[in-house]
């Protein structure tokens, strides 16, 4: 009686933990969304094989926890890491009823540090993640975390920076943004991380507004007050001094 | 003339990934804080190893930079994400005027998501990270900084939440979130994440100020209005409806 929810980081299992390929091994069930569970597909041979569709999570857990209760050894994969934005906090809330079941949440690497790597170090201070998703959060409450992070001259990650219904809502970030911070502070992104077609661009924070290449499949960075561009690289100090 | 910053994630090398594993056996030279270099030992055998102890940050990349510089690759090893607080930085600062000297930055499990995972899904909302150490930060920005993501309702996780000479920062850091939210807040620790030690706390806001358990090798996970406990685990809701 034990779901693993396992993140398996973005894509190429070049990026997929020792830790993650065991527990997926060690699972009878594998529960997830139809591309991620082709993601691991390798390691699925001999084991039953549960997918759904995108946007059906609370099915995806009541599917894991059916089987867990069945007695069965269950790895539910999601991408990246399967605790920011991932699916095991609702795996939790679906099962609280059954103590019982035992959930183990095997992390993975976010967006936020493949995407980070991909452009330079962007993120080696303080920073926020925001999702500009408004599916499960009001949009008043995504703007008030965006002006108050630029605020605090955190480096900001924006996951979920658009979509088709939502395509202006990065550069209704990047004006927020703007009010405390320059436009031509040091910004990037980065789309298909860990795929075939990954793509990392650095630019300005006036440069992403209006932005025409940001999709859904993009992780975009605001560096902050301190953030420079070293050798192409968008690159936040920590502070070290005699560096020169 | 390549230098690999490798994130090689929090102790165990059950969280290192494929990539990382594969940068340090295509590297002539290991470069790392001493502990780390010891953590990867069996992968260095044969290499020219080069380590130095704590707080010399600045002059192990210009170690990792004088090997690059002789034509051999270099595997710059960092505990965790390489990218998050880590030597990804500087390194690129540090070679600054060597811009034939490639930088390829390895992702790894950063301590915010190998913590998240010990307590359970605190991280699946929007959250800012977040240093208490002022040793390169001024005090008055950590302040700063704790107040406005506590305002923004984001989840908090602090790093290096303590040491010898800073003991009662986690004490200032309660308090002043406490400002904007309920000192029942639920919230969590972990020590040793991903060492045999390893342990995972879960507590309130209130049990945080003057806890004598942290040290500086926990990291502290703070909920935000929405965060509740589920049978034993710290988890945020992403506001999935119909759950039950």
């Amino acid at each position: 009686m034990k779901i693993y929810v396992i993140g398996i980081g973005p894509g190429n299992q070049e990026y997929m933990t020792p830790q993650a390929r065991s527990a997926i091994e060690k699972s009878d069930v594998v529960v997830g969304y139809t591309l991620y569970v082709e993601l691991v597909r390798e390691l699925t041979e001999g084991k039953e094989v549960k997918s759904t569709a995108m946007k059906q999570e609370v099915d995806r857990c009541r599917m894991a926890l059916e089987s867990a209760l069945e007695g069965k050894t269950v790895a539910f994969v999601c991408s990246g890491d399967a605790g920011v934005y991932g699916m095991a906090g609702v795996m939790a809330e679906v099962a609280e009823d059954h103590p019982e079941v035992e959930i183990e949440v095997v992390p993975g690497i976010t967006a936020a540090c493949s995407g980070a790597a991909v452009l330079g170090a962007p993120l080696i201070h303080d920073f926020a993640v925001i999702s500009l998703s408004d599916l499960l959060t009001p949009w008043e409450l995504i703007e008030k975390r965006l002006s108050l992070a630029a605020e605090a001259d955190f480096v900001i990650c924006l996951y979920n920076p658009k979509s088709k219904k939502r395509h202006d809502y990065i550069d209704k970030a990047a004006e927020i943004i703007s009010r405390s911070r320059s436009w031509d502070t040091p910004c990037g992104y980065v789309k298909n991380i860990g795929r075939d077609e990954e793509k990392g661009v650095v630019c300005t924070l006036k440069e992403l507004a209006g932005n025409d290449d940001i999709d859904m499949f993009t992780t975009v960075f605001i560096g902050n007050s301190s953030t420079k561009m070293i050798n192409g690289k968008m690159v936040t100090p920590r502070g070290y001094r005699n560096i020169r």
